[in-house]
Formats: C-alpha cells, sequence, structure tokens
C-alpha cells in the first residue's frame, strides 16, 4: 500500500512546476498527464462562451516575465517561481521608476519570506508578486519590465471521467487544476481524486457510478455545470470536492449547504468513529468548488472533506505552500479515508428482515447454544441490527441509532443475506 | 424624532384623568380624542347582545362616589381618584358603621401607600378602594356612603381602523381601552397603537394592509372576534398585544400559544439583534388579549411584545401606575421597536436566485476584482444571502441561518433586484 | 387495599415451588392456578408446528434428578431446587468419575453461595447446577447421576384474555411463564397480570379493550404473534411487557423500538409527575418479549415497567432470586403504577373546546367573580388546559405542554364537559 502514496507523491512532483491557470496550456499540459493514469475525456470550450451567469474569457499563456534592474539582473524572475506574476496578467514591456513599478508590486508583509499568489481574471491588469524582504531590498533605479503573455481568444479546458456502476444514482468527485506551482491547494486535489478514480475502476464492481471532475475551480465548474446540469440533477447522490488534503493536520469537513444529506451523514459518521480529533464547518465557511454545485438553483448535495482547510494554514496561497509540507504517508491516509467515507454511503441502502420476530439464529450457528447470563454478548450487534432493518431506515441510521461503525455491520449484513435473514429494500 | 416622543406622552397625559370600564363614557371619550389623531372607526353593540360564550352587560356610569365622616369630610372621594372605587360598582346610598363599611374596602396591605385598582365586571357589588394607611386611619363612627352610578342597558363601545397594503394578507396590532387612571398598564398600549397606525398610514406603501383594534380587554375582544373571526381568520398573518410598553424596564415578548408563529420568529430575532437584555415568556404566562386571539377555535398567531409585563412591576394596578413611571423617550424606544418587529414581518418574503451558480458579482462592480486572500470578506453577507435564497425559505430563516440581522440584508436584497439577479417568489 | 398486596404475594408463593419451563406440565398447572382468578383461555400447540422462523420444540418433562455419592446421598438434588437441573436436560443414567461430572456441572464463582439458573432448549444437553461452594466440596469418587426427565412429542401452552372495551383498539399486557423457582422473575409478572385482569375486568367501563398475554418467553410470544398477528397489528395501540416488577427497587422503563410512541409517553409522563428516581433505558437494552413485540414485521408499539430490570440486580437468574427479596407491599406499589400508567393511557383522547375566545367561567361559579391581583391563580390549571384544547393534540401532549400530571387534569376534564365547553374528537 505505500506503493500508492509514493506514487501519489511522485505524481505531484511532476505536476508541481506547471504553471497553471483557468485557461491555457498550463491545464492541458497537466490533464495529458492525468490521462496517463485514468482515462479521462478532456474537453475545451471557446472563449466567450455563455455559462450561466458568466462568459468564458480569453485564453491565458506566458513565455516568460521579469524585472531587470539597471544591471540586467532579473530582480523579480518567471523562471524562479510562477508565483512571481500575477495570474493572468496581460502582456507589458516598458521602464519604469521604482516608484511607479511599486504600484504593480503584491507582498505579504507580515509573511516577508514568502511570495502570495494573486490572480486578476476579470480585471486586465499586469503585476508581480514577490516576498516582502525582496520588495524592502528594491533599490531607487529605473526597472525594466517585461511580461511576455498573450490573453486572446482560445479555450477553457475541463475533463471528466465516468466509471458506470450497477445503478445509475452517481456518486460525484470534484476537484480543481487551475493553480500554478502549490502542492496542499491544490496539487493534494486532483492527485487524490486520480488515485481514487484508479480504486474506483480497478475495483470493477462498484454499485453506484462514479463521476471525476477536473476541472478550473469557479469558471470551469460553472462551465461543467452549465453543459452537464440536468444529467446531474438526476444523478447524484453525494458527492465531494477534494482540496487541500495533503499536509498532515487533523481531518476537516464543510457540510453541504442543506446539511444533513447523504455526504455529510456518512462523512461525520465515519470521521466519529475513526478520528479523536477533526474539525466540522458549516456552509458558511465555504470556499471552494461547493460554492457552484450547492447553489441555488444547481442544488446538489456536495460537501469537501479536507485536512487543514485553505485559509486555516499559513502557507495558503503563498510560495510556502510546495511539496515541503506534503508527506507521501500523509496523502495515503486521506486516500483511505476518502475511501472509507465513499464506501459509507456505497454500502448505504435500506434492509429489511425477512422473517417476523426475531429470526433463530440458534438453528443457523449464530447463537451460542447454551444460555446463560453473559453469553449473549457477543452476538448484540447482529441482533440490534437486526432489530432495526424495518425496511424504513438506512444502514447509516441504524448505525448511529445503535452506536456501531458501518465498517462493522457491513460484514455482518452480508452473513445475514446470505442466511436468508435480511434483504435489500429497492430505493 | 423627539417630538413624537413627546406627543406620544401629551396624549397619554389627555387621557390620563378619564374613568374608563369596560362599556360607557369613559371608553367613548377615550376613542373619540384618539379620533382626532386617526381614523378610526367607533362601534356600538348593545347590551344583552351575545359574543361568543358571553353577553353584552349593562353599560356603567358612575358621576361621584364617596365616603363621608360624620362632619361631612369626603375621606374617600371618587373625585381625588377614579381608582378609589371598584370599577362597576352598583349605585348605594346609605349610613354604614366602620364594621360594616370595611366588607366593602380593598386596600394592598404589603404597599400600604398605594390605592388598588379592582373591578367586579359580573357579580354586582359596590365598593372602596384606599390606601392600607387610610384604611388604618379610619376612626370607628358612622358614614355616609354614596356611589352615584348606573348600571343599565346601554352599548359596549370599541373601534379598529385598517389601512390597506398591497396584499389582502394583514397584521393585527390590538390594544384596550378599558382601564381608568392607570399609565403603563394601559394608556401606553394605546397611545403607541395610535402612533404606529400614523406611522403606517403616512409611510403609504405598505406590503401588508394592517388592522387596529382598540377594544376594551376580553369583552371587547371577544366582541371584536364575535363580529370579524371569518375575516380576521382569512387574513391575519401575525398580530401583537399592545400592552404595559412606557416603562423603561427591557422588553419583553410573550409568545404566541403555537409559538414558532411569524410574529415569534420576526419578535425574537429583532430583539436577539438589537437588544443585550430582553425576557421570553411562552403562552402559560399569557394574561391579556391574546388570551382570545390564540384561543382553540379562533387560532390567530398573536404575540405581546412589552417592557416590563403586567404582574411583574410592583406598581401594576394600584395608583403607583401613573405618569411618574413614563417617560417619553421610553414610549419612543417602544414605538421604534414596534416599528423594527413589524418591518420584519413587512420584510419576510422568499426570494429566489435567477442566474444558476453563483453570479458574476465582477462585471456588475459588486466584488473587488483583484483576487487575494482577504479582499472577499466585505461582499460576504451578499454572497451567503444568495446562497440561502433557494425560494424554500423566507428571509427571516436565512438570516438566522447565516447571522445576520435582516435590517442588514434588506438593502442587500433591493440592490440584487435590480441587478436582475434576486425575485420574490409567490407564496 | 392492603389485601390485595397479601393476595399477590399469597399467590406467588403457590406459584414458587412448580418447575415451569418453555413447555410442559409445569406451564399447565402455572395456568391452571391463574385460571382460578381470571378466566383466561389455555391453548395448546404442538411440537412441531412452525411460528415464524421457529419450530415448536419437543415438550419437556421431570420427574427427579440427582447425583449421588457412593455412600447413595444426593449431593445435587432436584427435589431440593429444580434450579439444580439445567432446564431442558435431556434423560441421563450412569455413573461418572468427578472430572467426567464436572463437564456437566454449572456455577457461579463470584456468588458461591448462589445456583446459577441455566437452560439448553435448543441443543441436547444435560446437566446439574449447583454454589460454587457445594461444587468445590465435591470429592474425586465415581458418581451416579440421573436426570429423570422426558423429551418428546406434546404441546407448548400459553393462555390468554381479552376484556372487551368500548374501542376496539386494545392495550397489550404480556407476561411470562417459563421459569422455574424464581420469584422477581419471573413470577411477579404473572402475579401483577393476574390482579391487573382482576381490576379492569372488575372496573368494567373501560374505553380500550385489553388484552392479556400468558406466554413462555420468546417461543412462546412468538407462537401467539404467529397465531393473531394481523388482529394485534390491527388494534393494539400500546402494550407492556410486565417482568422483574416485585422487587423494592425505584421503577424503569424500557421504551419500545420507535420510542415516543402511546406507551413511551405515558409511561415517561406518570414516572416524571411521581416518582423522585426513576431510570429509563432504550430499547438498545432490550431482553424480554419486547424483543418479539417491536421486531421488524410485527411492530408493535410495546415498551416494559419494572423495577429492577434484569441483569441489574445480583439475585437475577440464581436461586437468590426467591420470595425473601419480594414484599407484598412492594408488588402493590407495581400494581398501582401499572394502573397509573395504562389509566394515562386510557384517559388520553383529544378535546376540542366547544366555544371561541374564553368561556365565561364566571357564570358557571367556575371563576372567582371578585378580579384582583391575585385572585385568578387557582383556576390557572383550567384555564391552561382549555387554552390547548385545540383539537389538535391529546391529553398527554397537553399535561407536558402546561405541567401538570394527567391525573390532576382528568377531574378538571369532566368538569368541562359536563359544562358544554369540551368535547371528545373522533380519532
Amino acid at each position: 500500500m505505500n506503493n500508492i502514496a509514493n506514487e501519489m507523491y511522485s505524481l505531484m512532483e511532476r505536476l508541481f512546476p506547471i504553471c497553471r491557470s483557468i485557461t491555457g496550456d498550463g491545464v492541458r499540459e497537466t490533464l495529458n498527464i492525468l490521462k496517463e493514469y485514468i482515462p479521462i475525456d478532456i474537453k475545451e470550450v471557446p472563449s466567450g462562451a455563455k455559462v450561466f451567469d458568466w462568459e468564458i474569457p480569453d485564453e491565458w499563456n506566458i513565455k516568460d516575465a521579469y524585472v531587470k534592474d539597471k544591471d540586467g539582473n532579473r530582480v523579480i524572475d518567471f523562471k524562479c517561481s510562477n508565483l512571481h506574476v500575477v495570474n493572468y496578467s496581460i502582456p507589458y514591456d516598458g521602464e519604469l521608476t521604482l516608484s511607479e513599478l511599486k504600484k504593480h508590486l503584491y507582498t505579504l508583509p507580515n509573511q516577508p519570506d514568502l511570495i502570495p499568489y494573486v490572480t486578476s481574471y476579470y480585471e486586465k491588469r499586469w503585476g508581480f508578486c514577490l516576498s516582502h524582504k525582496e520588495y524592502e531590498s528594491l533599490k531607487d533605479m529605473t526597472y525594466e519590465v517585461k511580461v511576455d503573455s498573450t490573453l486572446e481568444a482560445g479555450s477553457l479546458t475541463y475533463a471528466d471521467l465516468v466509471i458506470p456502476g450497477e445503478s445509475e444514482k452517481e456518486i460525484l468527485l470534484s476537484t480543481y487544476i487551475c493553480h500554478p506551482s502549490m502542492a496542499n491547494n491544490e496539487l493534494s486535489g486532483p492527485v487524490v481524486a486520480t488515485y481514487l478514480a484508479k480504486y474506483f475502476l480497478e475495483k470493477g464492481d462498484n454499485y453506484y457510478t462514479y463521476r471525476f471532475v477536473f476541472a478550473p475551480e469557479t469558471i470551469g465548474v460553472i462551465t461543467y455545470l452549465s453543459n452537464h446540469l440536468d444529467d446531474l440533477k438526476k444523478h447524484v447522490i453525494a458527492g465531494y470536492v477534494i482540496t487541500c488534503i495533503g499536509d498532515n493536520g487533523p481531518f476537516s469537513y464543510l457540510k453541504s449547504r442543506q446539511g444533513g444529506t447523504l455526504v455529510d451523514r456518512a462523512t461525520m459518521h465515519v470521521l466519529k468513529n475513526s478520528e479523536k480529533e477533526f474539525k466540522l464547518y458549516n456552509y458558511l465557511s465555504r470556499g471552494s468548488d461547493e460554492r457552484q454545485y450547492c447553489a441555488p438553483g444547481v442544488d446538489l448535495p456536495v460537501g469537501s472533506l479536507m485536512r487543514t482547510k485553505y485559509y486555516e494554514y499559513p502557507e495558503y496561497h503563498t510560495s510556502g505552500d510546495n511539496l515541503d509540507i506534503i508527506e507521501p504517508n500523509e496523502l495515503l491516509r486521506s486516500f483511505e479515508m476518502y475511501k472509507k467515507c465513499v464506501n459509507a454511503i456505497e454500502m448505504n441502502r435500506i434492509y429489511k428482515t425477512i422473517v417476523k420476530g426475531e429470526p433463530q439464529l440458534g438453528k443457523r450457528g449464530l447463537y451460542p447454544t447454551i444460555g446463560t447470563k453473559t453469553a449473549n454478548l457477543n452476538v448484540n450487534s447482529m441482533m440490534n441490527l437486526l432489530a432495526y432493518c424495518d425496511g424504513q431506515n438506512d444502514l447509516l441510521w441504524i448505525a448511529e441509532k445503535i452506536n456501531e461503525p458501518v465498517s462493522i455491520l457491513m460484514p455482518i449484513i452480508k452473513v445475514l443475506i446470505e442466511e436468508g435473514l435480511l434483504k435489500e429494500v429497492e430505493q
């Protein structure tokens, strides 16, 4: 299993250097790498296309960008870190005094060693980001400034993968691929999503259909929803936005807008039964693509299982969010936790006892045959499960009621079905 | 605005000396004064008329009443305070020894300086009320006793005012006008109700229809309900009994019988968001006309917003409840709080976003255009509001969910409607 | 009333020596004695009959059983206590060394003075039970062992009694009669049930129909349900399993599977309003025939009111559970508590006021006629009751809402019905 930990980390290393944005070749390169792992379907939507309240913007690409001092030294250099350029900067070529230049510079005075991550998708600007230390060491002179970018009609790129199951009902797993070189937010998301897709592909006998979405945050998911809304509304019974899932913090879960939906119940049940410490956020703390999935008119039941949530770790949206804060084993723990939660949904059916009254477990070898004061303790879980399988309540409800993790009940259910004592109720 | 404070206090000064009861000229005189301020419709219902389980009693009027000592001094004198006579006392003229007289005297031994307010509407009695100090100073002699009252066929008087709004649905504001010279209970009620009626008349563009009722407590409201029940059941969506609203105590709210109705939700929302300290009573603590409005078979959703509740302040139902415990500015605070609560009901519609997914606020100038870690905090309220306007839940529900006062959300709603992002849902 | 206490204790003394089991003459003898008290209907169901998932076992009877030492002394003797034999032991006659014998001996090392109660209904075994002290004093020798029992085709015996009421809806009272000489579990159950049946027979004017069931635990109730399920599902609105009701511990109540049903609400209301101390168990702590009554597919609303619950008192299922731990007055307290709870169900109808608004209590002599600050306190219960009788909520709901025991409200309801102020609503 450690293989998967290292494989996920290696994939992240491959993806890390690419300069992604909400459009452009960085997205394409990223998706083409993922396609080596799982058979995703890559789509392009042209600039100017209407998607709900939005419009696909011009496509942005960048070759180089720098600020040179009078000696020709690159004092700010895109080639050192793609965070140095404000994402979506328009082309620029000129000479500026320091005071003119400073109007285009962004820093984090409270984190003076880190480069901030800044974007300007919908207002035409150019700018550079740098550490506050570097900023303060800039001398008063004329600088040569160049942003070698293009912002032109092109397209927005996204991908999906649908793994059909026995049921047409779907579990949605969505992640985004639009941030430049940052590791926890965002690369942990696409990396874990890719390996979850591999797992469900290889496992094969899935009850539900699994839909994986890899799209630029916000505009990409709006585009995806705009193209697939009817389908999603008809089929999706639960979904996750996978993000910030690679650090070593305790798990956190951001509930869907409605709260109390299947994804909320399953995730909280699993966390409660497996983690000493975890954190719950309600929808007021939302910040990623659940904003689109749960929006009025879309109304999908989508939550987000994370490690340390965006905004909550100091390296968030800075150059500090790099491979140093990711450990292969933590990626693995996150992968396993997503599997547990999704499996809790996968297993969550309604069961009904076939016999009336208590079944005679003894004649089936399921019960100790000598009745004493203490002998029946070890069949408690089985008896409690049978006592609540009335065809009304689903497995998660019963698990909460009888204080047993779903993971312990599932093998018991298999035995009881084999023994002809239980059946699944059509929903 | 202080004008209103002083105007309300002046009106109370005019009304204070009148000897009101559940019938008679005191009620008529009071309503005729109010008619100088607002165009109320005054009605008379003849003695003997059946109203639900009750019957309109004979009309009571009184010119004078006294107890004279052997020297002809009035030791108890109606002209000094109309509280000195048991309200609804039958006529009497005779001479009595002190011990005979005492059978007809009422005092408050625990509040020896105050005259109690005592009534005997449904059993024919006469009596006098006096301070316990005066009572103890009465000497053993023969007294001349006179109650110059009449109790004869006549009528019961009440008034109402309906201010039509855009909707036929009504908000009911009811107060009573049957107590003699007492200020907080009851004159604060009719005075604040009168100025609320003026406000809604002058404001003009009301969404709901407003119905003001001025009627003697209990029998008057039973009479009103008996004559208007079908209309009220069809239209009233929320209502208040306005009483005990002139002292300087913290606000208190007595919930409707059903609890959790619109008036309960709106009032508790407003109090929670504007007052450091306030008190909630459930319907078991009821004591005024909500007893009729909420009664089984009537079933109107009516609560009561007060300052210090009847029974809870020491001057209640005594001569201590006079103009000294009323301050113009406290009347104004009460008036403003009623406006806030009623406006929270007035504004409480169901809204739905028009676009699917999050709208693009940027292109409408509603969103900062440079995305950094902290820039989006100031649009939180707007985003949260949009995130919950799903056409299912009303504004008060959303306000509670996102922890924002309705008063802050209302201007945002106006902007969003103008921008074509939100619409009201027909209910 | 003390008569009933002593009568119940005497009946228990008569029943105590009988060696009962789930089938056989012990059950028959017990039911025939009960038939001297109440007109129960005794039924036989032949061995081999299918009942739900089960089959009626062969009938077990026993004349004698012993272990004799080499001197012919009975060191273990059924005639001393019928607990000495594993219940349902197959016949045996032979000679065994101590170590061979020990494989068939059962003791309680932690309660070395007590004989355990052990059964082996569904696996063919024989065995003896004895105190651990006796066990340890057994010497190494050859013993003569005899179990003079029969296990042959026969029948299972149960009884019921239906006392018709005004309504076809039924209250079920079930107890079991399959344990040998033990007093609290089980004889307190059939004894109290018998006297409850006598009470409802003699009382006569019952609103609900009362159904008493006397059946062997588990298999007997499964048999009963198998023969009467449609009837029970159609009629039973509430039920109790009566067991462990003779000791002097505080009352305890085990809730039905669904919880919040009529029997749960009534019992908890009564306990809360009459007992300083009581204990609640949810259905996960179940252990008696509610396991069958509440099972999925049966789904009857049945709880269990006990004193100290099975498993919770040290003498449970041992020879210590004998007449010494039963007191006549405690049996009486239990009998009275069952009456209170059942009467709370019997009285629990939906009432509606006939008049609209508050009725005029004064003209009916139900209200003090002089209105002062404090005079109306003593009619609070009546007014609160009237304020909530809206034809929507049943009496138990109202009692909880207004914080009054049902027992105090019932006489008020009678008066209000007589006065024409209240009527019962058809459900």
